[in-house]
C-alpha cells in the first residue's frame, strides 16, 4: 500500500512514525513538488491542488481536521470519484466542548467583569445572570456542534441549535433551515458558530443576522474565520448590541498585529487553538476507515462535495 | 409558628417576602437587638451571638448557607439541644461545578497566557497540557465537592478526591483521613478546596502541603479565606512551585486593595461569588425540612457540632 502525505505546516515526521506503527508494510512517503507517482491513499492538511490534481487513481484522500474547505475550494479541478474524508471527533469534540463551556461560563458568570474589577483594586458583587434568559444557540448539530450541546447541558443552560437539515438532540430546542434560522437568532442568548464552512455558510455571521440576536448576546466562533463578517461584529459591539465574543478563528490567520478587534477589550482573541488534531487518534481513525475500505466495507465522513461536508 | 429571621448582609424584604409565600399563617419577624422573645425556627446568616444565646426554646436554626463556621465559632455559648442546619446544595452545587471547571479550563487550556498574548499582539501556538498529567485533586467530598467532581468527569479530567472519613465516588481516586493526606497532595496537579471550615481545617493550605503538590500545580480555593496561609501561597508562587492560584475566598473579607494578592497576575481573584445562596431555592428547602419536622420526621443537614459541619 502506498501512502501519500502532505501538512502544510509542521514538521511530518511524527505523523509518519506514528503511521509507520499502524501500516508497518505500507511505503510511506511526503509529496514534493513534481510526485506525480502511484499512490493509494493521501493523507492531507492543507494541500495544493498540485497534490491532488492528477490523482483518479487514489481510493481516498483522508483531510487531517473536520473542515474539508481548505480542499473543497479546489472544487471541479479535484479528480472526480475520488472520496475526500473527514475525522469524525477524533478527540476534537471534547476540546471545542471545553473551549466553549470556558467561553459561556467566562461570560455568564461575569468573570470577565470580575477580573477587570480586581485589576482596579474593587471587590464588588455584581448580578449574576439568569440561565431562564441565557439560552445558548449553537449553528451547526454535526459530531461537534452536538459535543459541545452535551457539555453545556451538564449545567443545565437552555440550549437551541440550528442545522440545514431538521435534526432531534435531547435537550436542543431544534431549528431548521433559512425558515427556522430567524426564531432561532431571536431566541439565543449566546451564539456559537461549529458549522462547516461552505458556499451557504461563508459570511453567515453578519450585520443582519447578529442583529436579530437579544440586546447584549455574546458569539462564539471556533468554526472558520470566513463564517463571520467581522467589521460588522465590530460594529455591532461598538454600539452595545452585542455585548462582546470569543474568536478563535479570522479571516486571516495569524491575526494581523494591527487587527482593529486586538484594540476592542470586549473581544477576545485566541490563535486557532480550540481543538487540535490529535495525532495519535487521528492515524488510528483513518487506519480503521483504511482497513475498512480495503474489506471493501462503507465508512463514516466520507464529504458530500455539492453540500460541502 | 413564628419565624425569626436575620442576614447580616443585604436586604431582609425579599427574604421574607419569600417566607411568607410558602408560610402564609407564620408569624415573621427580623431579630433586632434585645429581641429575646419567643420563637421557634430561626433562619440566619452570621448572627451575633446575641441573637442566639437566650434561645433553648428553637426547634432548629436554619443557616442560609452551607458552610456554619459563623455559628460554630460560638462553642458552648449557643444553646444546647437545638439542631443547627446546613443548607444541601440549594442550587450552589451546579454554581460551584461551574465556577471550578471554569478555573480549571483557565489554567488546563491556558487561556490565560493566550490572553496575555493576544495584548501583545502576539499570535502563538502553545503546547497544551497532557490530560494524563494533569489529575485534579478535590478537597471534601459532600455535596459540593462530588457535585464539582461529577461536572470535571465530564471533560475526562482524572480526579482525586480527599475526605476525613473514607468516602466512595465513582471515577474519583479516593483518599481518606490523614494517613491519605500526602499521597492525595502529591497525585494531584490541580488541587480544588470544598471543605468545611473547622478546627481541623484551618490553615490546611500551607507551605508544607502545598509544598507536597507537583511542581507548576494549581490551586482553586471556593471554600473558606481561613484554610489558606496565604503567604505561604504567595511564596510558593513566587518561587514557581505553584503556578497560579484562582481564590474566591480570603482572610480578610473585602479583600484589602492593598493585598499584596493583588500585585500578583498569577493569581485570580474573585469577591466570594463561587456559589450564592439562591432565595427561592433555600427558602422551599427550609420550607420542607420544617414541615418535615412539624410531623416529628428526620431531617437532613443537621450540623455535627462536634465534627464542626
Amino acid at each position: 500500500m502506498r501512502i501519500l502525505f502532505h501538512a502544510a505546516d509542521g514538521n511530518p515526521e511524527p505523523w509518519l512514525a506514528e503511521l509507520r506503527t499502524v501500516f508497518p508494510d505500507a511505503h510511506l512517503r511526503v509529496w514534493q513538488e513534481g510526485d506525480n507517482g502511484p499512490a493509494d491513499y493521501a493523507l492531507v492538511w492543507k494541500p495544493p491542488l498540485e497534490m491532488l490534481q492528477q490523482r483518479a487513481g487514489l481510493k481516498a484522500v483522508f483531510n487531517l481536521g473536520a473542515g474539508v474547505d481548505a480542499i473543497l475550494q479546489f472544487g471541479d479541478a479535484l479528480p472526480q470519484g475520488v472520496p475526500i474524508v473527514r475525522l469524525d471527533d477524533a478527540g476534537m469534540g471534547v476540546q471545542m466542548a471545553e473551549y466553549v463551556t470556558y467561553a459561556v461560563l467566562r461570560y455568564f458568570r461575569r468573570f470577565d467583569e470580575f477580573e477587570a474589577q480586581a485589576r482596579a483594586g474593587q471587590w464588588r458583587f455584581l448580578k449574576p445572570h439568569d440561565k431562564q434568559d441565557f439560552a445558548v444557540g449553537i449553528l451547526g448539530l454535526g459530531v461537534l456542534g452536538s459535543r459541545i450541546a452535551q457539555a453545556l447541558a451538564h449545567f443545565g443552560f437552555r440550549l437551541n441549535g440550528w442545522s440545514r437539515t431538521p435534526k432531534d438532540l435531547p435537550g436542543v430546542q431544534c431549528h431548521a433551515g433559512a425558515q427556522g434560522f430567524d426564531e432561532f437568532l431571536r431566541s439565543s442568548r449566546v451564539l456559537v458558530c461549529a458549522l462547516p464552512l461552505t458556499g451557504e455558510t461563508a459570511g453567515l455571521l453578519n450585520r443582519d443576522t447578529l442583529g436579530k440576536l437579544p440586546q447584549h448576546s455574546y458569539l462564539i466562533n471556533v468554526a472558520r474565520g470566513a463564517h463571520l463578517v467581522e467589521e460588522d461584529l465590530l460594529k455591532l459591539v461598538q454600539n452595545e448590541h452585542i455585548a462582546g465574543a470569543t474568536l478563535d478563528v479570522f479571516q486571516q490567520e495569524p491575526l494581523p498585529p494591527a487587527h482593529p478587534f486586538r484594540q476592542e477589550p470586549r473581544i477576545t482573541i485566541t490563535p486557532h487553538m480550540a481543538a487540535l488534531t490529535l495525532r495519535g487518534d487521528s492515524v488510528r481513525q483513518i487506519a480503521g476507515k483504511i482497513s475498512a475500505m480495503e474489506r471493501g466495507e462503507p465508512i463514516a465522513g466520507v464529504v458530500d462535495r455539492t453540500r460541502g461536508y
